[in-house]
């Protein structure tokens, strides 16, 4: 199928079938694409984490109104974004860059300044807000490209965000829950596969500046 | 190519071919990609400038310090999210809903007022912080789709967003600019091409809790 043809058949499952495990070969390729997403200045400002103790899927169901997807998907991805971008963030960067390119890091000591300047005038709710739109990228990324391996999701915003963070002990760890995508291949019983996508006319969305 | 193979294919091109232009049908996959990128509840709260002028983009090449994606590429993809989510645009919503799926639209009333109380708590820079995350959904279903295609792709905040809003008078059209991507081939000069890719080793990005 087009990889049109594939966000078309996909839809916001509601209703997982608990069967069935994404295997663990594709489940990497999952993993690859959310991490070769684009992010801003490549700095990769989140970390995502796959939840798989069946107990604190109890507890994050309970912390998200009850909706089925946590606990009954075969994987929940919650990507949690960076709260602080301090200068050895910037600089863990451009190491890895560097290493990876064989290249001397000292060049990159201006860009690296560059970055930091930016970040320091920032507040901490506008670092978390920019590092939380990066993370959106990647879960653009992995509805696509989960799409493509016919892997069902339900990207899922509507969950008690201080709650998660305090079942996580996400504070300790410089992250906060952002948003969260459910993986796993839909139950035939979830009635939500029939109804037809809603979408907006291609031309509201888009308008052409000539 | 598999969809891991096109996303390390793909880089933040620096220099595009001004000589090579995306053909409209490819085009138009790239748009109904972006028009089939998830949103929260489907109220997909932001639209696409596509900017031709070539006047237009370079005036908004002197808003974004120079960058010549803004001239060079094939195409600007300018993601503006919604400044505010009236009520008109949950009901909006619900009507087109209601009539591709041929049902009544009274039936969606809670839902709307769920909705719509929702948004009416949210302070104008919430709703702004929101509306623009969704548009980098779409902007990572963008990068991933283009990149299926063969085009070029550069993901672009790095611009005077006050400006650009300006120049396109979005303001009274109850959009801002959040971020843009530029589309097109690469020039064969383009020296970032042949730079490695920088990203975390997979275990840095992803922890499982067990």
């Amino acid at each position: 199928m087009s990889i049109t043809n594939n966000l078309k058949w996909r839809y916001a499952t509601k209703k997982f079938d608990t069967s069935k495990k994404i295997p663990a070969d594709k489940l990497d390729i999952l993993k690859e694409a959310v991490n070769l997403a684009p992010t801003s200045y490549g700095l990769q400002p989140f970390k995502v984490l796959i939840i798989e103790n069946q107990s604190i899927r109890e507890q994050l169901r309970d912390a998200a109104w009850g909706q089925s997807q946590l606990t009954d998907a075969s994987h929940i991805f919650l990507f949690c974004n960076f709260t602080e971008m301090g200068p050895e963030k910037i600089d863990n960067y451009l190491k890895l860059r560097s290493e990876i390119n064989n290249t001397d890091v000292a060049d990159t000591k201006p860009y690296g300044d560059m970055m930091k300047g930016q970040m320091a005038v920032l507040s901490s709710d506008q670092i978390s807000a920019w590092t939380a739109k990066q993370a959106y990228i990647a879960l653009g990324t992995l509805i696509a490209t989960a799409s493509e391996l016919q892997i069902d999701s339900c990207p899922m915003e509507g969950f008690d965000k201080v709650k998660f963070d305090e079942i996580l002990g996400l504070k300790n760890k410089g992250i906060t829950s952002a948003m969260l995508a459910a993986v796993g291949y839909r139950s035939e019983s979830d009635d939500t596969q029939h109804f037809k996508k809603t979408r907006k006319p291609i031309d509201e969305i888009f308008e052409t500046i000539k």
